[in-house]
């Protein structure tokens, strides 16, 4: 769950994808830029990769080892700050950054001492609403409306781009952070487990009467907690609110 | 001479490339930014390429006609500014620009009326000496020393990407040029024209003595008077010391 808490540079991690060809293009670019931070999702032809091996030349073997998940949320666990990229409209309410401004955000939010990550999906299809709902906003690059085809390496290769070229006039990192733990955001790991107590004792609450509805509500209730950028401090309160409301003290 | 004259966007050509997929990667990358000028000169395996097309994701097909070139000189005909991109440091004194502030040199440039162009070299060896003669500037992308590794589709996107993203704060394009002529820079084809005038009649004056250093002397005039960014009116009046001092009106 702390794994990679000392990398100061943000994580790259990329759900569902389907090409060997395209991790190691994402890997080749990342590097090319001083990111080393890949994880990934459920990768389709599994992992090793002989053609991600062969596409990223030689960026894998100076990387440290690339972790694989099988659920977003467990690749997210110690962050603190989630981006998801989509190159489509979502009908949530969050952020929209492009990569320039985007990058912008990430340097102060490193400065701050904050883990961050970017999501990207599979090459076709995307990110899916589930993982969008856990990231806290959105990337999209500005394209020729006419001609917008970018593929999995090529946005991988502008995020990191832009996050090399604005890494001189980034603000320095505190290196004692003085603020107590009441101002520290609350890490996804601690956020999950109070969706999931939540979502819990609501359905326990037959708060889902329409069975069908479930999986919509809980997204929109993700995504309006997400939203909050909630504090650790304020997590425990919420934990609070929970067991007062239920009587059950499980936290 | 004047094909592409009205063109508003930067022309991106491509110097000796070898693998169609590159060409195709390079097609993709420009018009998902909106650019559309491309020019090829002397594309190893020739032109058009099924590899190109396959790879262009179908912006081949939106895009004029790639017009192919066997010399450089031929391909920045009317071109007025011309940036070379190099990953190596070269022995020449030139300006030398990120892909960043190239862009914006070349927004207000193209705000001034001048017809812009980028070079981009073969896949492992890069412009040869002297077609970055020929440029008025060079430009490298700042990435990892410690592993740098960008192909030419992804050097050809990072262009692209930062012109279109500072596009909406460049300077608006003057809509009538008050200037005379006189404040025109001379257009490529007519500095070649002085070149090659001035070359051959140092050939005639006995000026290149030592054969051997002929083509490197012949660099180092060419990288010297194009720095020096005439204009229209310089280079005839350069047209006249040549006529002066050779007794002889060949312009």
């Amino acid at each position: 769950m702390t794994a990679h808490k000392n990398e100061i540079s943000p994580a790259i991690i990329l759900v569902n994808p389907q090409m060997g060809e395209n991790i190691g293009a994402a890997a080749r670019a990342m590097l090319n830029f001083g990111l080393t931070d890949l994880r990934l999702v459920n990768p389709r032809d599994g992992w090793p990769s002989a053609s991600a091996t062969a596409n990223a030349a030689g960026a894998l073997e100076k990387m440290p080892p690339v972790p694989v998940y099988t659920k977003t949320a467990t690749a997210l666990e110690e962050c603190h700050y989630i981006y998801a990229t989509t190159a489509r409209r979502r009908d949530m309410i969050k952020p929209v950054f492009t990569p320039s401004t985007a990058t912008e955000d990430m340097h102060e939010r490193r400065a701050a001492g904050q883990n961050i990550a970017v999501l990207f999906g599979a090459e076709r299809s995307g990110l899916d609403n589930d993982d969008i709902a856990l990231s806290h906003a959105i990337i999209t690059v500005p394209v020729n409306p006419d001609f917008s085809s970018l593929n999995l390496g090529q946005s991988v290769l502008l995020l990191a781009y832009e996050w090399h070229r604005q890494k001189e006039q980034a603000p320095v990192p505190q290196a004692i952070r003085e603020e107590s733990e009441k101002n520290t955001p609350v890490s996804h790991a601690h956020l999950l487990e109070l969706f999931e107590r939540l979502e819990t004792e609501l359905e326990a609450h037959h708060f889902f009467r329409t069975g069908g509805h479930k999986p919509i509500m809980i997204r929109n209730l993700r995504n309006l907690l997400t939203r909050a950028e909630m504090t650790d401090q304020e997590a425990r309160t919420f934990h609070g609110i929970i067991s007062a409301l239920t009587g059950k003290k499980t936290l």
